[in-house]
């Protein structure tokens, strides 16, 4: 049972955005903005949401890290290997030295900002990473250390059946976090 | 120096507003709803800034500690007293019961929200605390989580003049967080 009193039947951060929407609101749209709206070539919502992925998952942030891993796997052609690999392992994981470059970035903000160091960051620039994508993998790891302490701080009810996240991750990729809802 | 090209004299977080205007209009408004627009008798602007600069201390974020803490003094009639009490033992400070019992879930929250127990909501709603109280105490510290390791993250530029914190938190304290900036 949550500790306060949130509405019945919504799960995970839903219940916390439905019973405060004036903090709901500058909260859906950072996640749009950072997740949905910027992705691009140079790093897109597919890895964006692996980034969230990521760090939820070392925050043991169950909700979370099931509802990003679902919307990165759609976005990676329904492929949630991709996603496993990279939570159990990012180093080894079939992905770019790039996005691996700025998930060794997320890796130390998700314990503490000041653990990223000059040559975490010169690595990701060697491996093509621009100031903007350096700035939002430190932002999503950050703003992923916020989502999931109130989704648990809360004690959200989570829901354990992994087909209600495959359908919640797929509206999240397709339709971002400003919807109503 | 910051991890990134960040514009110059710009302290702390503000570096990293301006670097991207489209995050920081929904941090900003977060902050503002939190700290400034919803502090009542209940639970007032003063106290928010306190539990915002003792996660920021637990934290070890030299900035929002300092200005937090400086917008908070400033609204304890510039009592810097009060906000070194909670930041070195909140649980012998010279503040309400009700308030400690706030900054008790609030120190499990910077840790990990799984750690916000049932005894320890109980205790706040014994002290007086309401649902929005305690739902507020988890999502500053929630979001505490979050602008420090952003602002250390990026290694932003963080001045050692106590001088110039006074001012800033009383900005933060009289004008609240949407600003101009």
């Amino acid at each position: 049972m949550a500790h306060i009193g949130l509405p019945e039947d919504m799960p995970g951060i839903t219940a916390g955005f439905a019973f405060r929407p004036e903090t709901a609101k500058p909260m859906r749209e950072l996640a749009h903005v950072l997740l949905h709206e910027s992705g691009n070539e140079g790093f897109t919502s597919g890895e964006r949401e692996l980034v969230a992925a990521f760090v939820s998952s070392r925050n043991t942030c169950y909700f979370c890290a099931t509802s990003h891993g679902a919307a990165a796997a759609h976005l990676h052609g329904g492929d949630a290997a991709v996603v496993n690999a990279v939570c159990a392992d990012y180093r080894t994981a079939p992905i770019s030295a790039k996005l691996k470059a700025l998930l060794a970035i997320a890796e130390q903000v998700q314990v503490d900002g000041k653990r990223v160091t000059k040559g975490l960051v010169e690595r990701a620039r060697a491996e093509g990473a621009r100031d903007l994508d350096i700035h939002d993998t430190v932002l999503i790891a950050a703003a992923f250390s916020m989502y999931n302490r109130y989704v648990d701080g809360l004690a959200t009810w989570q829901p354990r059946e992994p087909e209600m996240y495959v359908e919640m991750g797929k509206m999240m990729a397709e339709q971002g976090y400003v919807r109503q809802g």
